[in-house]
């Protein structure tokens, strides 16, 4: 017994949760998933709650590392990347299961404190990313001075937010979301844009 | 026992809700809120499944007959009643709880079909709702030509999913996004924007 066995408990609970859910997921679905003993689990994680709640951080760490990892030459090439990252990448196989189980975990956290507090740690790192990036970019000249960093900035993380509700609830694409959101970083964040292009 | 018996029913279904959440809520929840017993409930509505694909109608009609009743003398007096509808008045009592409830829903709808079905129905009607004042605005004159309805649509819809989404997981308040979105109508909207008003 190890960290690593703690590590792939948090990654069977990963793919047990893509599976079945966050409402239906029991330590027995964790440990098949593990192929570990329930006991096993117990051993590293004493419950159902301090293991879900030991996932969440877990997944937000990696996220965070990948969010504050994206890079590019200039801030729009880091702006493209991190929208890539919160928009392309989840697009990936499990997304669609992974999506819905954070949702459901979202919907979970009037009722539980270590979940609210994680999610709105998680929010506040998205959104000093997308506030710092865009203020680089207007230091460099890169972005209109006229865009306001944390304006946007809760524009972006409010409607990527949205994006992801909308995709779980309605079966929405998020593609569409991600080309109107290109295309007006294209236009409306450019720096001395014509009038006629500012929509 | 009549029809008003039933939606006696689907109104103690709304507290039961609110009070206990989707995941948790029983017939028996229900039965003592409407003050019956569980076999009237059940008389009603044969499932629980059943009585929650019902209120979930039941909710998408009374507030889709809100949406399409918002009315003003102008499209922007219109703009500004349905965003006051959709941000505003849900934050009134038990709007925290209520919100909630719709995520939980929102989060179940992958493995529900009448779910989905109703939820992108009703999301269908909130975009079809603010993309035609958008256009009638564009008509007389009030709005930019270059607002495009159908993709400002979609960004409030989406916008407005992550207000509420972030509202429940983290508890930023739906205010703030409520006073960028009117300050964007303000200056994006208006026709003859000078070009330093345009963000």
């Amino acid at each position: 017994m190890d960290d690593d066995t703690a590590t792939e408990i948090l990654g069977a609970t990963f793919r047990a949760l893509c599976q079945h859910g966050c409402a239906a997921l029991t330590v027995k679905d964790i440990a098949a998933e593990a192929d570990r003993s329930k006991a096993t689990v117990h051993y590293y994680y004493d419950s159902r709650e301090n293991l879900c709640r030991e996932f969440l951080d877990f997944l937000c760490e990696r996220y965070t590392a990948r969010i504050l990892d994206v890079d590019g030459s200039t801030p729009r090439e880091e702006l493209d990347s991190l929208l890539d990252t919160v928009l392309t990448d989840e697009r990936q196989t499990p997304g669609q299961e992974f999506r819905t189980a954070i949702l459901e975990i979202k919907a979970q956290a009037p009722y539980n404190d270590a979940f609210r507090t994680q999610l709105a740690k998680f929010d506040a790192v998205l959104f000093d990313r997308f506030r710092e990036i865009i203020a680089a970019g207007i230091e460099t000249g890169e972005f209109d001075s006229a865009v306001e960093p944390a304006v946007t900035a809760q524009f972006l993380v409010t409607g990527i937010t949205g994006a992801h509700a909308r995709h779980v609830a309605t079966d929405r694409s998020i593609d569409q979301f991600s080309e109107a959101i290109t295309r007006c970083v294209e236009t409306d964040f450019r720096a001395e844009t014509p009038v006629e292009a500012t929509r």
